[in-house]
């Protein structure tokens, strides 16, 4: 049997600090993210790529705020800019791809499913919305916007103003993930849970419909890894390992910890919310459902040996 | 063996002349179009979608616009446009047959591939663009952006501006269409090849990249009909019927027409180019190539016996 790996894909693997979003930064990016994957491509893997959609899916709620203030056209929700972005980033990768295969002389196929992944109506996240999206308002507005929709408000720690906060609920079923197994089994490289899926939740009819809220991409990548039967599974971010006293004096790099470690890191605060907390908790839970290890890695230094950091049992 | 038909959408099974196009609106028009599939479903057909993207790859242009203007977002090319509605539209199908499911009973999986379609980068169409797309300018707007960026703006025949135009070209190869095969012939209801499918040409590397040009998506759905080896394909549009003398008084509503008959009434000039003559030529196509019928009908009114126009060899 060939090796299965999910790699999850950061946001920096298409948009870097600093730059605007223009898809020529992005293609540069996710090509050489891409170009990353060799290692695994000539290793003859079967591979399941999953990706966030951080700054992507906050440029198109500001396109719909925009497009809705110049020209009438209608916003969306959330669960629909998601839906959005997953076609957007997954053409992206399938391109990138295709140049790595190219320059190799590589044949492999992609396919990029549009995924649904299910939510809790009755998470206790969705009563309390943490995750900021959107644009940036005035108080004024704000207040405005949550009377007329319910939605909830809140102001940004660094005085940017006021945006709209959704809620960020544990994924509990990735659709399609049986098909994703049977395709990726097949040789096809699978791109998958962009944004960590839209997020749906039971209908009264007992069929899915879209929320507002937002999924963690790592933690619906883990999902899916443990759900196929990954041997592997990748999480790539902008630094080369793991750190605790990260940006100290004695700030130390981890090259390998076990999972009571990683807890009790987590437990400690040595890791930030919405940054390498999320990740280190996605490795955790896959390595408990498997047994199997998982590594964080510098998403452009993915088949460097002297990157990384293991989570082992 | 089950029967396989291919369904292609048209731009009025999700948004309708008058309206503004909020997801409410389109999630009811996509639902009722998906009950309209109940005969289908009952008959336990293995089905393919295909969906246009008109309305909807204008709001995202619109968006992107706008999004540059007031935020700085940097807007993207069609193709990128098209991915993005890619995800929408099959997100809105998904739940729309999901509810058809919930209401009948029926249990069936759907999936939707982000498809990408190989054009000719020597189509000639490429030097005669001619399909207007995105927001409208005034002449001096037009000439600055053309001098920029070299495309192609046009005067609207309607006096409301100046837009761009790009090619239509000729669809050469549905990306992952054997797959599109493998899964219907599972028992997957499979969405691809959305508003044409993502125009891309081969690259001098050999790889496949985006281009700005949109395909049309009746001439996409026949040509993965014919691909898959369709049994049956209808193409849903917002009249009952194909007519000669249409809105004359000498109007005339065809119940079978022969191919040969259909390619005198398009040599006639008797079918708009942009409504009916792209449909009657896929089907021309569909019919030629498999000699099965295709059926040209009413989105909701699919499993009506008194609606469609059939083609036949």
């Amino acid at each position: 049997m060939k090796k299965l790996a999910v790699i999850a894909f950061g946001g920096n693997a298409l948009l870097r600090g600093g730059q605007k979003g223009t898809y020529k930064e992005q293609m540069e990016n996710v090509t050489e993210t891409c170009h990353a994957l060799l290692p695994f491509l000539k290793n003859d893997y079967n591979l399941v790529i999953g990706h966030g959609n951080g700054p992507q899916v906050g440029n198109v709620m500001l396109q719909h705020e925009a497009g809705h203030h110049q020209f009438g056209v209608p916003g969306m929700p959330i669960d629909f800019c998601v839906a959005e972005t997953q076609g957007l980033i997954g053409f992206m990768i399938e391109m990138g791809l295709g140049k790595t295969f190219a320059k190799e002389g590589l044949k492999r196929n992609v396919v990029t499913l549009v995924t649904q992944v299910v939510v809790d109506k009755n998470d206790p996240m969705f009563q309390n919305p943490t995750k900021p999206v959107g644009p940036y308002y005035s108080k004024e507005e704000a207040e405005k916007y949550a009377q007329e929709t319910g939605a909830v408000y809140k102001e940004d720690p660094k005085g940017r103003g006021w945006r709209k906060v959704v809620a960020s609920p544990k994924p509990i079923a990735i659709q399609n993930v049986d098909l994703v197994k049977q395709l990726a089994e097949q040789g096809h490289i699978v791109i998958t849970v962009g944004g960590g899926g839209i997020p749906v939740i039971e209908k009264a009819d007992g069929s899915l419909g879209g929320v507002e809220a937002v999924i963690d991409k790592d933690l619906a990548s883990a999902m899916t890894a443990i759900n196929i039967g990954a041997d592997e599974f990748y999480i790539l971010t902008d630094v080369p390992k793991v750190y605790i006293n990260f940006r100290k004096d004695n700030e130390q790099a981890l090259d390998t910890i076990t999972v009571a470690e990683a807890k009790k890191h987590m437990a400690d605060g040595q890791f930030t919310e919405g940054s390498m907390a999320p990740k280190v908790r996605a490795a955790i839970l896959f390595v408990e459902a498997t047994g199997h290890e998982a590594i964080i890695t510098e998403a452009t230094r993915l088949g460097d040996p002297t990157c990384g950091t293991r989570i082992v049992p």
